[in-house]
């Protein structure tokens, strides 16, 4: 049957996440529920990352197989009519091989996560970005993210229910980016990459840099609190709304 | 009376506009309803520009003038603890002159246009872009603008009902600039600077560069429209939800 790469987007506000559930919208159902609109056949839409509710997405994956032949571009656009006004857009579908699976043949991911530090609530970004009262220090941020970069045990920035094998997982790239903003205040942007990522890991990782920024913690307070593999030892989980899964590689 | 000039950041979304009107959610009408929330007094919140529905703004400047003397921080605290839960912020409060008027003080004004070429519909920017389904070249856009930067009569991209006492007016600025997007497609920033604008100016100038985009207006088309002095031959006029106001000076 042919197989379908799809790339997908969406603002993961009005979703319990990613996965379907007992109640509530998830993306995967409304997905599923464009794909049996368009072409009549219900399929099950593998995805790549199970985001949480909350949880935005600018590149998530899945992958679909349908029994009828498609050109790809037929799939998005029919996918995308049938989507609206779900905040879910599929921005590309391509054939992709029997043997790919969306979620086992990833070989990385990449996620970014918005911090806005600013005094006034947000209004354009609200739901797209944690905004933090304090003022933030970038550069103490980035020394804390060295520290956590490379392979280690991550069960310190572990959620209690996760499930992965191990919590021993390589994190290729943990950056602390600043962005200019036209109004008062500053962006900054955590820039995450590694084959796999423990559940809660990079809001974890990020609610910790915050103690850094903030000035609370220093880097050998985030060593220490890695090498204790506690998860009672990490910062504040930072919140969903300022996680997007920016990238899937295979 | 003490005076408060006010730096305001809305999503216009929900309101039919800045000014108060007979029916309809304003801007105005929400911050006058936090002044008075906060203060018992009824005070009107004079606007640096009138936007319409559906424009954003990321830098409008308003005043007040209220009978008691607060601490400009306060003001904006307490008024942004009554903005809740509308889309409206004060990002800065400060007292001014008695002399200060918020709309006949500005010596200039700029407004940002966003615009997103891409086939899916927005998700995580919709509205707060225009969405181009067709691929568009900025470098022609750039071109097109040069011809309508400086003083020129800008009757073919006045509104027909604007109030303004002449057409005439000086462009200082009108920029084309590309930023990448993480997903498909690329967005297309306007920059437009000028003392002030005929009413939907911005809109009228970009939906006319959005034709240069496309391939179907060359730059003497621009400046044969501008020469004719005729509404009816303005290109279509691009949409309010990709419009902000950023900046007005002083």
């Amino acid at each position: 049957m042919p197989r379908y790469k799809l790339t997908i987007e969406y603002d993961g506000t009005p979703f319990v996440g990613w996965q379907m559930q007992a109640a509530g919208s998830t993306v995967q159902g409304v997905l599923g529920e464009a794909v049996r609109r368009f072409s009549g056949e219900v399929a099950v839409v593998h995805g790549a990352g199970r985001t949480d509710a909350g949880v935005h997405a600018t590149g998530q994956v899945a992958h679909i197989e349908l029994a009828r032949e498609w050109k790809p571009d037929t799939v998005r656009d029919a996918m995308n009519a049938h989507l609206r006004p779900h905040p879910v857009a599929v921005l590309e579908a391509e054939r992709a091989d029997e043997d790919f699976h969306a979620r086992f043949s990833a070989t990385g991911r990449r996620y970014v996560y918005r911090i806005i530090a600013r005094r006034p609530d947000l209004v354009l970004e609200r739901n797209r970005a944690w905004r933090v009262q304090r003022p933030l220090d970038a550069g103490a941020m980035a020394l804390g993210a060295l520290r956590l970069v490379g392979r280690h045990d991550f069960t310190t920035f572990r959620a209690i229910g996760c499930q992965a094998a191990s919590p021993v997982k390589t994190l290729d790239r943990l950056e602390v980016e600043t962005v200019p903003l036209e109004g008062p205040g500053v962006e900054i942007r955590v820039h995450a990459q590694a084959r796999s990522f423990l559940h809660h890991q990079v809001r974890s990782m990020v609610g910790t840099l915050v103690k850094l920024g903030e000035g609370a913690w220093t880097p050998d307070d985030v060593t220490a609190a890695l090498e204790a593999a506690d998860r009672i030892r990490c910062g504040p989980m930072a919140p969903s709304a300022g996680l997007y899964l920016a990238e899937v590689t295979y």
